[in-house]
């Protein structure tokens, strides 16, 4: 996995840096004596899946490469409360000068990561997969993807241009589920998908004669998923959506869909517990 | 409050367009009818303080200068599920394509702001006011910084920019409190204030005789609060901070400060359900 | 198709305007007296399917939004040569410091499109379509994929990250086609299709038994392309690639493959001959 | 010759990469083990005038530092088809990603200063050097630049600042060639040169009348262009345009015009084969 | 003139609100009513030719279009102390944001202006004309070219791509001022100028026979500037430069040098008073 | 002191490497050998307080990072005439390149820091301090700001961001001193100090009423400024503004205000006289 290695991220990490910086730190240029050098722990003070170690680099890497890094764990690893992460070492005020910014992205990440987990430890019996969904963070997306996926989901699509997703108001406009697929596939490339939203057995029906590649069950009831998985028969491939918990989950999971997708595992993660503790002045 | 009509403001709207939108929205532009005209309406499908509508004429700008937009309600106002906030007229296409993203903000948005109005109203018969922190969403934090205020909060400082805030690494570097604050006073602009963190009656009596703007009693017991509230008496703004909950946030502004800063109301605020409704095809 | 509705297209826009009119246009700042009005005609002086007509008003946007334009032809119709295809009217400054900029867009990118309908008019009887390839030039990607559309062709994918591509080397790297396709297939979205290269009726066979999504039949002989179609039997899409010209495109497509894929409607497309006149001043 | 030395080139080789990764490469990044090291070999499929091989350290600083690369040739080389002209060792993952990128820059620079090569040898025993045109790929134009002078041209001004031009459109507006040139001369700096074109020996006359320092000889006889050289006598530059081919480049050149300028050693130029193998897993 | 069209100085401009406005305007934001309309006119305090009025849409464009701008007198014009010269109407809010920045435009652009005026009037019954240097304020340039053309001055290159100039150190790694200019000539544009640097006769000499455009007479004596006039004698353009001061410009002027170049006029300008007096609440 | 260390600094640096060289270096890629190595001395012509060494480092991280610098003196050192302050050694071509914009930041960035000294020295009995305005150059406020530290005074705030201030425009509009600044002081984080102007010393006394943390006597004559701090007495800090000059600004610091600010240190700074002295070829 390596969505964090594209030259976007970078510039998305150097933009976070001038919102929190903007001309400079106050703080720390003033406080810190500018040769000091220190060693500081991210330290896990709640159990979490971690997410977001190579992040520290990128923000060290714009703000003074000279900083060293030793992850202790990798970004994937469970923990347990207690547990110190990362070692960072080098300039004082370089280090507490981007010790926010780096929480800010690991707390988020890290916490994505550990409801990711969470979702798809609920579902461990059947073969469903977890996924978010397009209810990202506006200009985060790219780290929430990273995070969904190392904590063991299944990201969706990135955004409106890798695939196709036709909903409600789409069908309505383009006057029936079959009217709108059809129209997409002459239009697209052969080399993207095409999903479907499904409010009822008669839209699965529609939906697969229409040669939808992906078919989200949306709201449906898991008695009408279970006769949707059936129907479809692995013609197309099944997502089940809408008002997904930790609590249903693995009822929905049990009525065979391939997917389920969710944004309980993004938008309402909130964060992790970390903090960075100076072990060496 | 203007918050959003900085030129940095639509910089970020822009880029979370090009995020999401990449080349081409594949849907809509395949499946909807070039010149359709639609209608359609924001929804809070939950009871909320609604926060970010003038995001929505920014998106439009960028994406299509021509959709009309009326809002049904102001920022700042509670509606109860089922309202519809506003309401977009225009190019089929061009709304679609906005959809999420326009959703994304308002429903992040106003999250915060019903979050910060919860914590507000726990504190109503006492003087203290609810602040955000630093831990924001990377390249979101102005977004949060208004909902906050839309939601009658008192946003904290916008970043390391713009008040000196002295924590406990600061503190051991520097030797000493009072060492921290002689230091920076003197570098600093005389239009900055020091705030510095006091995590005993101590610390806050160190604090004062540095002459502290702005005292941040860091995880203090409630009894320990109300000594250090008297203590200061107003000669140095008192800030209550460190696990704070809509529950023993009353407690807290019992104590008598002036403010309570919890990434509570931001961070772990969620989002609220607000949909896109097609209401004319 | 609205590839350039995309806030990304204006970017690239103006960049290319920075690019050639830098700190000021020398010449139409001194020449032309600042209130001249005059009215001028793109041109067409060779027969052409006319592609890139909607970036006249992204151009003119950024210069000078009172230009006036009309088109007199819509971007996919074919022109012979002499055909006035739109009519500008405005500031002669403006204009004239636009001039060549719109004529290097609309020339490659009718070039482009008339190319691919060249190529899809030779293989006419058949069911196959044409694409383009990932060889593009830097920064001028997405006007291609647009002209590829207008001429009637069906782009291929956008860049590395909206289809999987397993390609000899990757092959070489995992192993064998089956490994790669496994490997990918368990960390992609469900969302993304996987293509991969196949120089063999063997590879053929392999990517078929791990369940490749299009299977590319590269720089193959008729006779097996042939072979390769009947094996796959429509359970995965086909596409024909490797020194494709206009000479044999048509004994290609007569494979029965489905798509075709060609840098040579692209990257050997040239330009079109049009310019731009003053018929009032 | 240091154009690709400029910042601005920095900024045009990560916005390329940004356009063709994306959020991340979806089969390089799944399919690659993350600590494979390879080496692979940039090979010319084709007899050509290498250009763009400083564009690799340009890519692959951006994409992977450690990445080493070794030229096998120089820039302006001449090499016949088979011949390696590079050579990269690294991490797997990152070469692959960056190997398409890479050859586009390679393939259409090569392409240039090859065509470039063919036109300057067709016209050796003569004095006049090859120029190229405005007439550049939107975004690409500093690279065309680059590979004009690397193949033996003589690289036209590179946008509206950095010469004066007078075409017909301004004579036209100006109201004679005269009018133009002097109203120029008067407003820009000493620094700047002023060419005019000429479509008759009566223009020719005019443009050295006024002062210009280059006269360009526009779709000309060749014995109007003889006339004109020797009119002109080494007051004013020469320049010959329009319609230039490979064929009557050579008749153009006997002339005795200083330089001959045409956009088909750039626009018409198409890309050259060159390949990446891998040679060691 | 119309440096202030091209759209890298609308980036210039919304960045300089960027570092100005931060996230937002705290005084304006919250001590003015939102829809409060004024009026307000920029008056002059000192007599000065007025420079800039252009940037005033460029800045109102970006943070409120709906500012209606009057300009009452022209760029270029001179006026006395207590002149109005634009009168703006509109958001308060807007206009009082925007105050500061417009100000320090218009202040040093003026200073500029009138500057060059001063140097222009000093020298006038001699033929020379006044131009600046490259000693410009960083990302400023380009208002300090337009300003030295308000003010009656010839602007000098723009920067290192738009002039050869060959400088003592140029020559002394080069070898000679001769073969400095030999291979400059070689590798450059025929629509590029060389002008060179010559401390003595001797180099002027030199710079004569190896075929210079300009040659700039640097720090020297006037008696050898007249000589070394003298000796050009129109087969270059003769510049002068170093030290030059209102008290001396005249002199050199006397010698009979077609240029002046100096920093005096942009670098050492300082700025006009010119204030913004609000007329009507 | 750490203003240079800040992600926006490296942006604007690149962004004027772009001004400066554009395309490319016409003179220095045609010139200078590829591979000549040269060593130079920055000197300085004048005495000054010097400024802006560490700009060295950013600009030719830029352009060449194995050029190697060595600050002979630290940035804030006093030198006189003659001194060199710091030798570069490395590639000739990316030295030449950058030393012109290196110039012109060290020479802007010393002006200021030595006339800052130079007001500074003027009231040192005083225990006023010298702060600047908002008075910039537009995007070149932070070495503005970094200059007036490095000098010896004290910067005023950054931008309209980091501290109200009240001029007599929001005092008009908001109806009264009292007015504006509890309007103000509700609506802004605590973390905020609030300035107001204050023309006479009724405006005094309403200031202190409404509690302004720094009052601004806008203006005032030297008696009225005794009678005010009295008045004020330490309840706020006090700051004279308005036409402040070497001549007048002791008598101004006698009166006993705490900050004297003027844009006579930065706007009327003009520049220190530095060069660069290539050492050996």
């Amino acid at each position: 996995m390596s969505y964090l290695k594209s030259p976007i991220v970078k510039f998305l990490v150097k933009q976070s840096l001038i919102e929190d910086i903007g001309p400079f730190d106050l703080t720390t240029s003033t406080v810190i004596p500018e040769n000091k050098e220190i060693t500081a722990r991210y330290n896990a003070r709640q159990e979490c899946v971690v997410a977001g170690l190579p992040v520290l680099r990128l923000i060290f890497d714009e703000l003074d490469p000279d900083i060293n890094i030793k992850n202790l764990v990798s970004d994937g690893e469970r923990v347990l409360a207690g547990r110190d992460i990362a070692v960072v070492t080098g300039n004082a005020a370089s280090i507490l000068t981007g010790e926010r910014l780096s929480l800010n992205f690991i707390q988020r990440m890290s916490a994505i990561a550990t409801m990711t987990a969470k979702f798809r430890d609920a579902i461990k019996p059947y073969k469903a997969r977890i996924c978010d969904t397009r209810k990202s963070c506006p200009n985060f997306r790219i780290f929430e993807k990273y995070s969904v996926a190392t904590g063991g989901g299944s990201p969706h699509r990135f955004g409106l241009y890798d695939c196709v997703m036709i909903k409600d108001n789409h069908i309505a406009i383009a006057g029936s589920v079959k009217q709108a697929i059809t129209t997409a596939r002459r239009n697209i490339s052969h080399t993207i998908k095409i999903e479907v939203e499904a409010e009822s057995i008669e839209d699965v029906n529609q939906a697969l004669e229409a040669g939808a590649d992906i078919i989200m069950l949306d709201n449906m009831p898991v008695g009408d998923m279970i006769q949707a998985v059936k129907l479809i028969n692995s013609q197309a491939i099944t997502e089940a959506s809408g008002t997904v918990t930790l609590e249903n989950v693995n009822n929905i999971a049990s009525s065979g869909v391939d997917y389920i997708s969710t944004s309980a595992i993004t938008a309402r993660a909130g964060i992790i517990d970390i903090g960075l503790d100076v072990v060496r002045f």
